[in-house]
């Protein structure tokens, strides 16, 4: 590491014109960070086999992040089976992507453990079916994923979030098992990279339009401009096209864009987590 | 790094008896590994400051991190300002620990930034409504987060989550200014752990009662028990007290385990997200 390589790995983050340039050698001396600024969705794998000790490691810094009041409202199936990753396609319209992969770890908003404890102290689980308890399930989930996917990519593997395993809760729920109380919140994928895979380090929004100082700043056009720049750059560089602008809208404009994923609230009720 | 740290860390973090053993080198001898396994809650900083370099490289790997289809739904804002602080404890009835952090930063779960592009272009915001769009933003909140927390911890910064902020939404949301369709989702308090603080690695459920093998396997008793016993010799050893079954029994029977949070569906409506 000389200093220059975070100021580099900003530049392709957030493209040339748009890149927050840092100098405190603390910072720019940190391997974990270059780790963290390098990250790339994984979408291709060989056909290398993921050890036992991998996943045990990574599930270890997954449990090691923080949990809302230590409850560990969450849980991971990891799936390995070629007939289930199939199904989670066919069956349950997961991406493609789930049936190449070695392993996909379903990581489970689950409120179901905490429900049987209840039951074995002749107590009820009342508070489940709150929307509170969904977000901190949701949430836990999230932040466990990351550092499984962090630790993970420190092993040298890479790793794609699933949220395609969403779309039809129920037969991915009876898929693994699932109990009442508890959901499948995403999956993510872990292999070992194709090395002939191409792509690079996807461009965000400039840090302005998401970061603010004391009183939330919306964003402004210039922002989105900057950033379809630096967006197109990359595109253009993976011989792809695209404009983020269009793919926002088309997400948020109307129902047609959750893609049957507006059921969630019915989806999660059938789950025991009516999110009332 | 020998190999032996790793190892140590795995018994720390599920106690003697429910610790794996790990022996694949690559895995034994990763620093990264290292510092996500060493994870713990900072609840006491110094009074020194945390540079705008610091904030800025760890709000960076929080965007490197994976986004649901790159929507990059969720937003933060830093707050240093000592009055705001104090108000989102005295006001907002956040945690005590906010008004003595040197920095928090608030996650968003934010809408309003998509909605605001549609409207540029003529177009509605409908699907922003769904309860599958309010996870979409918890879920890349809780995300992005998590790399920003790994990321201090790599500088040597410690930190602490603040779901209390979710207490008085509506209140949190005025002091920094959010509009329509964005809600903090949760603060990250950051700063350098007071040298005298003396908390531990706290131990997690065994691995075996998180994580299953193609199917989900619910809890047994003897994994609680096992857990419970790994948390009565960490408290001994923190001079502390404490039955997990009964907090977690507390946070699921009723109502009362909420805290006032069974109103996150009436306040998030309030906020432009009824999360239907």
């Amino acid at each position: 590491m000389t200093g220059l390589d975070i100021n580099v790995l900003l530049r392709q983050r957030y493209g040339e014109g748009n890149a927050p340039q840092l100098s405190d050698p603390a910072v720019v001396s940190s391997p974990t960070l270059e780790l963290l600024l390098r990250h790339r969705s994984v979408r291709s794998f060989t056909s290398d086999e993921v050890s036992d000790d991998v996943i045990t490691a990574v599930v270890a810094a997954a449990q090691s992040a923080a949990s809302s009041s230590n409850n560990q409202s969450w849980s991971v199936v990891e799936v390995r089976d070629r007939g289930r990753l199939r199904r989670l396609v066919t069956e349950a319209k997961g991406s493609d992507l789930i049936a190449d992969a070695p392993v996909v770890l379903l990581f489970v908003a689950d409120w179901s453990r905490a429900s049987d404890i209840a039951q074995w102290q002749g107590e009820a689980a009342d508070a489940a079916a709150y929307l509170e308890s969904t977000l901190v399930g949701f949430v836990d989930a999230g932040i466990a994923a990351q550092s499984a996917v962090v630790a993970a990519e420190a092993l040298g593997l890479g790793t794609v979030y699933l949220g395609s395993l969403r779309n039809h809760a129920e037969i991915t729920a009876d898929e693994i098992g699932l109990p009442q109380g508890a959901a499948v919140a995403f999956g993510v994928a872990i292999g070992w990279p194709d090395p002939e895979d191409t792509a690079g380090i996807k461009p965000r929004l400039p840090q302005r339009a998401v970061r603010s100082r004391e009183r939330y700043r919306r964003i402004e056009r210039d922002d989105v401009d900057a950033y379809e720049e630096a967006l197109a750059a990359y595109n253009a560089s993976q011989g792809r096209t695209g404009n983020w602008t269009r793919q926002v809208v088309a997400r948020v404009r109307d129902i047609a864009g959750l893609h049957g994923r507006e059921n969630a609230r019915a989806a999660l009720e059938k789950r025991g987590l009516p999110s009332r």
